[in-house]
């Protein structure tokens, strides 16, 4: 088989957008990446935020934000308009060719909105195809898309999708291309024992010691769906996967968390 | 020379946006369209409206809207946002491939920001550079750009700028590929020598009756820089212009105004 080459999918999560000297730094460090790379993006604080000053309550239910209509407008505003647009302009002026998109956008992600037996989540959109061919296009073109976390299903009707998700999805469907190394960044060194702790960060985590801790709760809740994420990306011929600070992107003495089978 | 084939170049004015079964019914005309198209829109009273929700004052001197940094996010949001994305995601829906861009995306339209001897408009751009390689690359792989009024300087910096504009430079820069036909939509049949009587629509307007009526100020003051535009597009190979109503698109029995130099 032909040696394929190698792609890297980053994903930004939501703190890291909120501080602006953070996002730059990380811009400039994904900039100096060489090969194809992908960019995928949260932001739900400035969502929420905005919603607060708007007087739309966001209501959640077992963790997950409900997307009634009101606050879909305002996650396609602040995801695919600010933050999205924002992130290109600054790319752009390290000299990269970028394109924002949505899952409407080339229908690059096509979901499904969520059914569910007992909750309504509203807008809420399922992965349901990635559209490789056309982002493997935008790619050999040398552009850099930029995904944030909104998604269309085939009715014209777009749909708030997990980042953590896109990102995986994203990367497993580009394996057909490339060997895919997945990063994600956020403001912490890696999964952490004690989320206390940061000296307690687990550089190097497979599927039996997950299990293990996830077994002991030693597992912060709110890591498990990232996780999860993780190894099903892996298990999808995904090659490498990595949790951490924006630093360790490009430096390689920075600790952080390398996720294997 | 060889022929050209025909490009389409649509702009959707604020009116047309803001109701969407007008919305509705012009994506699926313009879809029917054969060849290569664009299009561009506005979205102003949107982001009137949003700031207004937010208690953000919107600031008019001689008619234009100045654009400080929290007015921008709006504009940023809303256009490049809720307003790009839906259309892109409603003209998916009829089958299309689509890409909703901003002057950043694919750095596609380069500006700078607006330098007045007396009034600071804050960040407004003027159109530098259309990046017509990109924009003619995407309509070979038969995908439709979707452009809202953003576009972004070399630093980095989004600006806010004028929909019209962008559509005559966009046709403009186009001519090196295509005979470029530019369809302003707007709310109206068409130049009204009466404003306020649809009947008096001027179906075939040139420069010298142009410059006639101006002298008589027989065109309302609103439309001036819109024929100005025209004109200027005109002079610089735009093959055919007409502004009118949306079903005026494919309908060649609705009346329109038709412009030629």
């Amino acid at each position: 088989m032909q040696n394929k080459s190698q792609l890297t999918v980053v994903k930004i999560g939501g703190k890291v957008l909120n501080n602006p000297e953070a996002l730059n730094q990380l811009l400039q460090d994904f900039s100096s990446i060489t090969g194809p790379k992908v960019i995928v993006h949260g932001g739900g604080s400035d969502a929420t935020e905005m919603a607060k000053i708007l007087g739309i309550e966001a209501t959640l239910v077992n963790g997950r934000r409900i997307t009634d209509a009101a606050m879909l407008d305002i996650v396609v505003m602040t995801y695919a308009g600010l933050l999205n647009k924002n992130i290109v302009a600054k790319l752009s002026a390290l000299g990269n060719s970028v394109i924002g998109l949505t899952g409407a956008d080339g229908n690059s992600i096509l979901a499904t909105k969520r059914v569910h037996p007992e909750i309504d989540f509203g807008f809420v959109g399922d992965v349901q195809q990635v559209n490789a061919p056309f982002i493997h296009n935008l790619l050999q073109q040398n552009c850099i898309p930029v995904f944030c976390a909104i998604t269309h299903n085939e009715n014209g009707q777009l749909l708030n999708t997990n980042a953590d998700t896109i990102a995986s999805e994203i990367a497993i469907a580009l394996t057909k291309y490339y060997q895919v190394k997945l990063f994600y960044c956020f403001e912490k060194l890696g999964v952490l024992e004690d989320v206390e702790n940061e000296e307690t960060v687990i550089q190097n985590l497979n599927a039996q010691l997950y299990a293990d801790l996830k077994q002991k709760n030693a597992i912060h809740s709110g890591m498990i769906p990232k996780l999860d994420n993780c190894f099903y990306a892996l298990k999808n011929e995904v090659n490498e996967i990595q949790i951490g600070l924006p630093k360790a992107l490009n430096n390689s003495n920075v600790k952080r968390t390398c996720i294997r089978l």
